[in-house]
């Protein structure tokens, strides 16, 4: 194989030759899920983006330590009417407690992730769990003249920052411009200009989540922690750092600034930005009433969906997109994907079995397929683009079942190699028995068994056996729809 | 049901009526696992008595805020042999990350205790998370005089704080003892007794996990943790602390002279203890080469075991014992364990089918049953006690099935949600289908539809059909057992 992985950085706006600061070490940091509601379409895309990054690196043989946080310093805020004093005369155990509610959410989380074969990073740090190192870096920050105190905050000062370094480097903003903008709608507030963003926040009375400081009682802002955490885990540099667009700016932006402000150096040299996600063409969001949960999907409870959605459709449906590619969700698109996802995993199914049917000079060629499917995620981890060669090569072991194409030995090996790296390794597919929620081996053997004893009693005219079978199927949950081609059932 | 809930105190070492501070609220803490190794019968033990007590005072209506805790901090340290100066050579990618060992360990402790149908505790909190916390606590124990500084380290003064307090009054250890079997021992080291503990240690060059504070670059003391964690989400005062027999002395004990020492309170109101667990009688451990992991239980795959032991079988088992007796693994009494349990989940699924055959006058009474099972449970959470109880059910069961008792709608009714709150609220016992690598329910009743199939393919003399019925649920590993009730099946 001669091309080489290369990777579209936003930072430089074009794609690039891969090459680690310490091969064959890579050390990758991803935005992870601030866990105050239930996971939905806007957590699963960066999981699997990622997943599929992190797959293809550990395949090509890197040491990848992938860190992806929990985003638990939240604003959640005891209910003001009750007001400070009867706060403060509460038991401990009557209070509200933040970190219960994280818990929960986080529980949640890792339940879906599982569910969608995304992998465990190798580190999920929490941000309230590294106040102390967010803490020595705005020491540091301070200390080099990038920020400054106001009432107890303290604020990056990005115009003193742009002055040397420029603020705006990976979102393409200028401070310029938002000075401009900007700077005749300040009042008299804590900030010097409206664009400097807190570093650390004095927590109002009414905050729950807040740690002393030499400043304040109060919390980092929210830019810190991936910083703080980015350098504990993976060095003051490091070689991906990826995550949803809608964080490009203003908090990757910052990011940078709070790096280059604390250690004097870019902190990443790699960005990646995955696109949106859309519903029925319009932007995802609470007050629009399209916001699916995860769960939703999976159950298929909500009024904007004809059915349950599996996990394994879901993976399927967003890996059929380039990470890059803004990708809309709707009923037909869903159902598009599980076909191509079910005619996949058929497929897959008769490889297993599949013997060599030919010699040598007669077979069918495997290799210059798997070329491709390498080209492919060297081209920027290009998915959908390796997703239609394997789909070349369920062609290929189709015909080769109905005894169309001949196979050797040594392609029917490399072809089972094939759809073992790129369709279970990399793509991270597998059966839905094996993904929760969906049906097993097992069941969908058993049910095959029913109904080939239904279609048996149906040419010996014994309907009342095949009404039967159909009723306690019916019964179970297992619905059949009769077709040309025979009897389809879905759960 | 008159009779109240009784919780054997360490304490007071006797049984005491159950009195949470601020009802209907209660907080409970347990010491979790350390996570630098696979998960073992040490671990659940703990986790599964204190789902116990967990799932009993939910059922109680009492809500409750349960803590257990991840440790974390341990003592993980580079490779001496490579000499300070090479490791602070080595990029941050390629040096030794405690965290991801944390990460690791912690996702296999989880992937266990769901399989075990363990419930996930309210809060999860991480020890190297709550550092400031920690630091907090040292603070004031400083402040009140019962701990001084050397080298950089913190230690608890044991002695002095004995003059007012007593230390040992949970372990009932006399300092007085202590005094005179160790005061000849101690050297020149830091501490003023060997019986001294560290609140905060001042990292070696080759400690990794390590936080700036005004004493030193160091890590809290084991015993830290947990009266830091308790304290912040259940306050300076709440109602359980419960974990492992050998962590009575010294940890509990420290935690509540350290308690005490910042606070001025004893932390807790009751003290529960499990007892040990033994292996064919002999102490568990990794260098009896006897430690056997919940993996490998799960998998039959390790020399002491003549095959797997189910998630529910290991759970039974631990909880036909009471948890404060000693427990002897060996697999003639797993093997008991898991007749018992498959005994009762058998009775269960004919119960969910039963019927009633009797009229009120007639029938078999379920009250007085009910007030037993509360009664064990009452009693310091009975579980062997209970379980003998719905044993007498299963029996009550069977025999109205077969005919040999009657029931009314009413009673039926009650037998109903005796085992539904006893057996699977309480208890935490489900069908080893739904625990992981059973059989699941739909395949349950996809088989028994296959059984009956053959049985009506039998009747009318279709040998064929019923034979192929056979074979493939034979090729599908469903083993067939032809006996006079009818046709059993097992995987």
């Amino acid at each position: 194989m001669d091309n080489k992985l290369t990777i579209y950085n936003t930072l430089s706006k074009k794609k690039e030759i891969f090459e680690p600061l310490n091969p064959p070490h890579v050390g990758m940091y991803v935005c992870g899920p601030t866990v105050y509601g239930d996971p939905h379409l806007g957590h699963a895309r960066p999981a699997i983006a990622f997943d599929l990054v992190f797959r293809y690196l550990q395949h090509l043989d890197y040491k990848v330590r992938y860190v992806r946080n929990i985003t638990d310093v939240g604003h959640l805020e005891n209910d003001a009417d009750e007001g400070e004093d009867k706060i403060a005369k509460k038991a401990r155990l009557e209070e509200l407690e933040p970190m219960e509610v994280v818990q929960y959410y986080t529980n949640s989380y890792h339940a879906a992730m599982q569910a969608l074969n995304v992998l465990n990073p190798s580190i999920e740090p929490n941000a309230s769990g590294h106040i102390i190192e967010q803490m020595t870096m705005i020491r540091k920050i301070l200390k080099s003249g990038y920020a400054y105190e106001s009432a107890g905050s303290i604020y990056f000062d990005v115009e003193k920052y742009n002055e040397t370094n420029p603020y705006g480097i990976l979102s393409g903003r200028k401070v310029e411009d938002l000075i401009a903008t900007t700077r005749e709608l300040d009042g008299q507030g804590e900030k010097k200009n409206s664009f400097d963003f807190a570093l650390w926040k004095k927590a109002a009375p009414e905050h729950i989540m807040r740690w002393p400081s030499e400043w304040s009682d109060g919390f980092p802002g929210w830019h810190m922690e991936c910083s703080a955490m980015g350098t504990r885990y993976l060095g003051e540099q490091f070689d991906i750092h990826g995550g949803g667009m809608d964080l490009l700016f203003p908090h990757h932006e910052s990011e940078i600034a709070q790096s280059v402000a604390a250690n004097g150096k870019m902190p990443v040299r790699y960005w990646m930005h995955n696109n949106m996600i859309t519903i029925n063409g319009q932007k995802m969001g609470k007050s629009l009433g399209n916001a699916v949960s995860l769960e939703e999907f999976f159950t298929g409870e909500h009024p904007l969906l004809t059915h349950a959605y599996s996990p394994m459709t879901i993976r399927f449906f967003i890996m059929q997109a380039h990470y890059r590619s803004t990708l809309d969700f709707s009923n037909e698109a869903l159902q598009a994907a599980e076909k191509g996802y079910r005619r996949m995993m058929a497929a897959m199914e008769v490889l297993e079995k599949l013997e060599a049917n030919g010699k040598p000079g007669e077979s069918v060629k495997i290799n210059w397929l798997k070329d491709k499917c390498y080209e492919a995620m060297n081209d920027d981890f290009n998915s959908p683009v390796l997703i239609a060669h394997l789909f070349d090569g369920v062609k290929t072991i189709n015909s080769i079942k109905d005894g169309k194409l001949k196979i050797d030995k040594e392609n029917l090996i490399a072809l089972k190699e094939l759809f073992m790296i790129f369709g279970n390794d990399i793509l991270g597919l597998k059966s839905e028995g094996e993904a929760a929620g969906g049906q097993d081996d097992l069941s969908s053997k058993l049910i095959e068994t029913l109904l080939d004893l239904r279609r048996e009693s149906k040419l010996n005219k014994d309907f009342n056996t095949a009404d039967k079978i159909r009723d306690q199927l019916t019964a179970m949950g297992v619905t059949l729809k009769d077709t040309k081609e025979g009897t389809e059932w879905s759960l």
